[in-house]
């Protein structure tokens, strides 16, 4: 089964989920700077989640493009990941508009942790599927940077239950750590091109 | 007529159901985890549509797939199947939103019931295109899968009228049912190819 | 220039304009049949206004078919139509919550009309950049079907002065009319290629 | 890496950027003409923001097209000019809604300046990445247009404190200039060819 659907199916869904967050950011009917202000932290979250569902559709991409098919596995898992992301837009609307209280800073994590794990799930699968063709399995390796990120999570959902910007702030680190795409994948896929 | 810009054009209408489902989990004002428990079941109902539509996506990539080419008659029959499957986020929200009373249960068993009937008319119009070319036909065979949904929606919407939770139980029935993405058709395809 | 990402943006922004519209299928507050009633017109005018975009799908995507490339002018004229077509859901939900009252069928008859001429201009602009194929051009003729159309949308709008209805039914005509595929290039196709 | 994916992505995004503006066209309540009225500065707002995202597209399918590959760094620069055209329809709805009143047309013209800028980083990452393909390098050369529309930009955000219709009739000059898409790279492309 070709794989060309299911990347169109998962660029159109993550395009519309990157795209109606901006929703959030409602117009207020007041004309003045200040009106804009309430709308910072709004702001601030969409931000923050709009890096986020990037790196998820760049390591998607990466994924794959390393990638020669998919089953009917691979498109559950895909959907299961997509349900996750899918409910982005939720909890960063949450977030923003309580000005990053406790239970939607929680939420947020929980949801981006969630992410975390359907990811390592269609890696799993993707990389069964391709038994023979070891670059996936090798270039994802142990995952240590997957599992320290849900570790991160975790962290993060505590520390919110004392401090919320806490938690916030280790939402960034986990962002931070994974701005730059999924190298492994890249350099796997040059030195076999390379061969 | 070559199938790819129904395949794309499907891929995004069912990307965009498939998402703005999701917005009709309100934002609640209040930063408690109170708040979240009114959601409760508009999410509940959010989990079976997107599996529903989901499915769709997955029986019609596969259908799809085991076609060369299309019609004037396809291309309508798979916008009456589209136009189905866009009214499945009104009565998706309707039901949560009433938490699973008799009469969104039962628009929402009529809604599948006719998704299932434009899904069987579109294989069907693809089956009579493709004549000379019976692995389609062979695959959906008598469509007994697709039958005995249909049965049970309407075994689900009499069943409603005396308690609407019989109703939404059969509807994660037929989900159920459909999970596994055609088999049929994937196995022919592999048969074929291994001739 | 490849006319590959002319269809993809276009079938991006049509897959969107037919979807959203079903959001003005405000989800009633109460779970009675009677809820439902109230939406019975903004239905109604959803089913005619889906059947135009999905007629102006398939002959979009008919006529690209005949295509070989593009130029800066076709995008801009595509864009033109898009804007035009971007216009329906309004005029649609309008139309709809007033009830087919005077003017919202009036500006219905407009935005149609303002899409029939728009289609007019994208299907000149390509027969004039494919000068030499001489296929497009003679599959479109003199666009008779074209200029019936608008001359009923015409005659529609001054009929709404009198009687909303009788517009109403006139735009029911004209999506009959257009209710079968361009079968002028589909025939044109079928007899190139047989040569 | 190709850069299917990638125009197949920023084509769904500016596919929904360039639609859901539309939604800010609130249905008016009452059927009047007079109710119609209310909506001319935000009809007005929502034209020029779609020529301008318009005027993206176009340009950026040129500069797609004159690209070979895409690497980690192009995928950034692409998410970010992304970033800056989602704020588009946030702009241009409190633009109208408060009838071109100074602060929201200054901000608009922020967030188009910021495109530009996000433009210009994307051109640049994609010129370095092919610096053995010199095409792009030499027709982008020294983006006296882009430095141009900045400067304009800067000016009527200046001339906006003041007076904001003239801030506004200048960011429909800037418009103007590039609505003829990108002519340098369309006429480097049909040079190289022709060699």
């Amino acid at each position: 089964m070709s794989k060309g659907r299911l990347e169109a199916f998962s660029d159109g869904v993550i395009a519309i989920i990157i795209t109606i967050m901006v929703l959030e950011l409602k117009v207020p009917h007041d004309a003045s700077l200040e009106a804009l202000k309430h709308l910072v932290p709004v702001f601030i979250s969409y931000i923050l989640s709009f890096i986020y569902v990037g790196i998820y559709w760049n390591n998607h991409h990466h994924m794959l493009h390393a990638t020669r098919s998919v089953s009917g596995a691979v498109l559950w898992a895909n959907l299961h990941l997509l349900f996750w992301l899918s409910l982005i837009p939720f909890v960063t609307a949450w977030m923003g508009e309580n000005h990053f209280a406790k239970w939607p800073v929680i939420c947020y994590g929980v949801v981006l942790a969630m992410n975390g794990i359907a990811y390592t799930i269609l890696a799993k699968t993707l990389i069964n599927l391709h038994k023979e063709n070891s670059m996936l399995g090798e270039a994802f390796g142990n995952d240590s940077k997957g599992k320290l990120s849900v570790g991160i999570y975790a962290a993060a959902i505590a520390a919110s239950f004392i401090q919320p910007w806490l938690g916030f702030a280790l939402y960034i680190v986990v962002a931070c750590m994974w701005f730059i795409p999924d190298r492994r994948i890249e350099n796997k896929i040059n030195k076999e091109e390379q061969r």
